[in-house]
């Protein structure tokens, strides 16, 4: 989130698209302490009334145990994002949230290290765990992070908990995110998280990797019959 | 190849199914040089029976290129394996064999290096170049290579060449091969290549990756309807 | 830090070999919930005694912004972990904690992101910064994981901070422990950060890292020439 | 090898440095075909010519089975590059060349599977196997490769072949050449491969990793208290 109009103009814009949830951040990690990391405390009130207005539940990054409860109160679920995937104070804390959790896997965790994560938060007494695969790190550098769809059917197998994919992070490439996200309906994810802007350039943050409204409405339309073809709707 | 008969009843199986190549090796690169490492020269000969009576066309690696006359005297298309990506000799002289062929991506090797490995054959006056997405090598250990997907349309939109993705080797794991089909498919793959056994337990390699005939059948009816839904058609 | 007994025991054994800070840990991130994860706060004052006994100064992990105040009260210096090098909020925390603080270079965290993460630290107006380099994950799996001693040169014409390295998590395996000393002294390092246990088999955590009493201090003994040869002592 | 004169001038100066061993390209392998890729045959006696006037034996890579013969009639011994360490059929053929070979660890190959591919060369018939770490593929940036220096003290410890370390292509970065060769002969290298260049910014390859000569003399100068300091000697 970067603005409550910014917000509401893609968040309505995705929902007429077909978007079920909205996810936008108050908290954001960076890298350098030098870039835009998000409004903090005031952007949850914000997102709250969008979300509202949109009438979307929505879902956002808590980065801190301390932020916790402000975050589960204006929320509709809490996302654990990939850097902190092995924060373990973290994990124990939203698994004592009452709020569903989206767990991104970190960029260098097995699938194995997620699945434990998972547990910490499962063992906390949070059966509402979402996964979500959204790119590892490897050598290759043509795209941002190489996504490990392999994830998704070895999770599917393993565990009996939903699997969202990520291919905004997952490619780093804005061309690549529709046919990843196709890629992801075919092989069995339950969800697609992707990141839409108004104006990708002008973004604060993951500009290159957000789609354009239209091409997220493409998106959806492509996504229909793929999931239909492994037996899913939208 | 393993015998005659082992391909035959194979490949007959592969065939009714719905697979319209063979690929069967007569040189078989393994790490080990105690491991089973194919057949050699003889097996040419039976490949080109075998193959004549399925009346399929097929391809086979080659491994060097002392070996290269015979093998494109015999193959319908040869191929370079991964662990040949880079040898350097190998691809020029396969550039002037007067048979198509098909290029795996090294074990570590990027995008952009797969696309100049191409280009060593090109521009050694073979224009019939097929590349091959087979998985990548990180930490991942759950699965054999991480099937790099993000590959593909990425690829698509850089080079005119097709694409072929192994999703045997680019998973390791029999049971994750199908839904990585089905994703290959839907992010624009011109091709899927596997590996079918009649009894893969007794496989002299390969055997935890490979489909029983039943199962490559039900890959090929599950890819119908997503290459259907991507406007492609098996 | 497993008892009061074990830790006064290597630690006394340590000193007495030549260590001149002790590091044990009163939170231990797992990457399992149900592996052993320290005795917590009562293990904060354990380790202050144990120190002041030894005369040594320590430093002990902290895991959790909520956790800090508590843990920079009692310790000497206070650790980031490889797990939580992008848990922001923590490295803000420490950033105003007063204590000096060792920075460990995340699993998959370029040497850039390291010096980035220290810049949170820093830019918080702490500038008592310690960078430990510990081994990043890649595909080898003989070694736990590969000690990347191209960052200690690298940093060092970078930045003015200090660089340890860990060869005990760098390699995993107890034999290589030594040797990678001696590289890491060779290459420049400014301090080596080892694992001692009384009884490495009975160990709660990391037992086939740790080094023997015997073996710490044959270790002591064959850095002190290396150092000498590139004009640094112990 | 680029020029008689140059070769001469650089081998020369890093003979009167103490380099005992002349290493130099008549066939290079380069990513793209694009690229200088050496001077094939006719560089062969001219290495030859060069090595006996500077008294030093030579070795050279061979990149091809069709080349090994020509090869071994020049050269003192052999290396096998990084990107044909799994070539079988060359490993195979160099088992039988009669002459020492140089196996350069893969850029993506486990040290198992370095050991593997050293088995295909002993198992020919030839002993004379020197194993070469010259750094993997991680997702690190900041350096072309990551100098696996675990991998010294592993190997050691599990076979009987001497380990060489070429910190040039290890590192990709002139400036970090000389610390991590010190670090290797710290770890228990049995010997350091560098690349020197009279004039490095015009060198037609690896211009960025190559030594001046006076670089080379400083590392030289440096290594030897190092050595010492480990039970070794220049």
């Amino acid at each position: 989130m970067e603005t409550r109009e910014q917000l509401l103009a893609s968040g309505r814009a995705a929902k007429d698209a077909g978007a079920t949830i909205l996810r936008a951040g108050a908290y954001k990690p960076r890298t350098s302490p030098y870039s835009f990391s998000g409004h903090g405390p005031s952007a949850l009130t914000l997102l709250r009334e969008v979300a509202d207005e949109l009438q979307m539940p929505f879902v956002t990054e808590v980065m801190d145990t301390a932020d916790l409860d402000l975050v589960a109160e204006h929320a509709d679920a809490v996302q654990v994002g990939a850097r902190n995937m092995h924060n373990f104070a973290l994990l124990r804390a939203v698994g004592g949230c009452g709020k569903p959790v989206v767990l991104k896997r970190g960029l260098s965790a097995t699938i194995e290290e997620l699945l434990l994560a998972a547990e910490y938060i499962l063992g906390s007494g949070n059966e509402q765990v979402i996964l979500c695969e959204r790119g590892i790190r490897t050598f290759e550098t043509a795209t941002r992070n190489t996504l490990d769809l392999n994830a998704v059917p070895y999770i599917k197998r393993k565990s009996h908990l939903p699997v969202l994919v990520d291919p905004s992070h997952g490619t780093g490439v804005r061309d690549l995110v529709t046919p990843m996200a196709l890629a992801a309906a075919a092989c069995g994810a339950d969800g697609i998280m992707v990141e839409v802007h108004e104006n990708p350039p002008a973004a604060l943050s993951d500009g290159a990797q957000s789609l354009y409204p239209d091409q997220f409405a493409e998106m959806v339309q492509a996504l229909r019959p793929v999931a239909q073809a492994v037996g899913r709707s939208l």
